[in-house]
């Protein structure tokens, strides 16, 4: 089978919305009027993002959910995106399963593969996809990072730190008991992106972000656009680790402190952070509520720069934590 | 130098005609009204689309000109690309001379730098470019293959065939003299996407695609989209390999055979291949003028399909030129 019996066979549906899909130099794609488009691209490689050896279905899922992820930040519905693909030799079985898991994900958003590239190469998934934000009375209705504001809530949507927990245990790092580590390897291999609560926190939000690098890391880019601070109530936090919750989960080991740390710096939630004025607060859960949602409220923004943590007993807390860096 | 550090170093200006560029989740792109986006993503592997010692310069350079040669082959108008980037390390005079190479190239065609994600990883490069197509009346401006009808004259843009001479050269399969080996290696490494010849062609070419697999594998793709044939006359191409013409070319041992291969399926060309109606034919002249691209006239399209080559005296030729296929 050669590149172009490959995109025919795996890649290429009837266009849809697109004006013109698969197959020509380029797709053509019509916004709306009154629309503009959202744009953003990630590169997932062998190693680095998934292990060799992770299910190719679980994988097409992720390559696309991390992208809609991005979307969900700005609050942007999906449209469309394009596939780079560079693999190591063509393999059917892998093939079949890969773009199985990629277009589920895509059919459920309505966000249809448009184009793209395959080449040889060292795995290589590269998606750039395309979504659409309403433009009211000549003002865009993207969530920004930019728009925090001293006063408002800080949030954080469904949870966090299970893919950390089932990245330590694939690595040996932990042992965990059979049911946590089913239920934190889908957060991993499978995450949901907040795509339904993303639009309904349009002209809600202040500000968002998806929480790829980590809780801490990513605000902190909400912070630094802001120019503002936060304060976090880290006992609110660390009760979102989910797989925690589960009957068994002290027999694995793991104690108070990972848990925090997961939590708070743990990376790959593909969870919204965003912040809200107090004034939004019923509107936050309405729009939580119509997105099947669930939302925390952690802390606070501040006028005074950095990121406070704060214990169970509301005292301050010293301990840094790091943000994923992919050259560190 | 972290991930961040270095998007902020060598990849982020302010944001243009974009409404929010690089630094946010997405960008944000407002099409004029009355135009469609179009769309194209190429990704480029070390091994496969350049050697591991390529100038980082001109590889900044190619990686957008191939993209941007899509966009020409659409008859767009560039706006914007993405760069998704896996680099194995932090090499500072690497990236000085891959960004200075990319953004002078997007510059020169006022098309910005948006965003996109870097990680670590082999070196792999995808762009994801975006250009304006103008709707007239309800109508795509824009070339597509699928448009070439019987009696169409076939063209092709600039020269061919010098991209492969150079690297034949380079792996060391021919020995070139030192001005030959200079000028087609320019072409192998820094092709001259034909943007201004795609536009001013809207409007008179049927069909058209860019040749970047060789001349005729990529026309066979104009028939196919198009359900035609065509004819062929090679002594026309033979003439468009561009460091032959040189005074020393006859020294480099390459006889016309081989000329004539480099010319019909050499790859890398990054020229414009074109069908447009007889009656067009002052027309086309008039748009390679304005966009300063010579143009040459090689063929015309039939009804019958298939592609059928001829000899200098007008006979059939029998010989089958193989296209590029990344997985052949």
């Amino acid at each position: 089978m050669g590149e172009f019996d490959l995109i025919a066979r795996y890649f290429t549906r009837p266009a849809g919305q697109a004006v013109l899909g698969v197959g020509d130099d380029c797709a053509l794609l019509q916004p709306r009027p009154g629309t503009q488009l959202a744009v953003s691209s990630d590169m997932l490689v062998e190693g680095r993002h998934f292990f060799a050896d992770v299910n190719p279905f679980a994988l097409g899922h992720k390559a696309l959910a991390v992208n809609l992820s991005d979307l969900a930040a700005c609050g942007a519905k999906p449209l469309a995106f394009t596939l780079a693909l560079a693999l190591p030799d063509i393999d059917e079985d892998w093939l079949a399963g890969f773009s199985k898991g990629l277009l589920a994900l895509a059919d459920a958003h309505g966000c249809e593969l448009v184009g793209g590239d395959t080449t040889q190469g060292p795995l290589n998934i590269c998606i750039t996809v395309f979504g659409e934000v309403p433009v009211v009375q000549g003002k865009s209705q993207a969530l920004l990072r930019s728009g925090a504001r001293a006063g408002d809530d800080v949030y954080v949507s469904g949870t966090l730190g299970d893919a950390r927990l089932a990245l330590e245990a694939l690595r040996g790092a932990l042992a965990l008991p059979p049911l946590m580590l089913a239920q934190s390897r889908l957060r991993l291999e499978q995450p949901t992106p907040r795509v339904a609560l993303g639009q309904a926190l349009r002209g809600i939000a202040s500000a968002a972000i998806d929480v790829s690098d980590g809780l801490l890391g990513d605000l902190r880019h909400i912070l630094r656009a802001s120019k503002t601070g936060a304060t976090l109530e880290t006992a609110l936090a660390i009760n979102l680790v989910a797989a925690c919750a589960l009957p068994d989960w002290s027999a694995a080991g793991i104690d108070a402190e990972k848990q925090l740390e997961f939590a708070l710096a743990g990376g790959d939630d593909y969870e919204l952070a965003f912040t809200a004025p107090a004034s939004a607060r019923e509107a936050v859960q309405a729009a939580a509520r119509q997105a099947q949602t669930p939302v925390t409220r952690i802390g606070r923004i501040d006028a005074d720069p950095g990121l406070r943590l704060l214990d169970a007993a509301g005292a301050p807390m010293e301990r840094h934590y790091a943000s994923f860096d992919h050259f560190a």
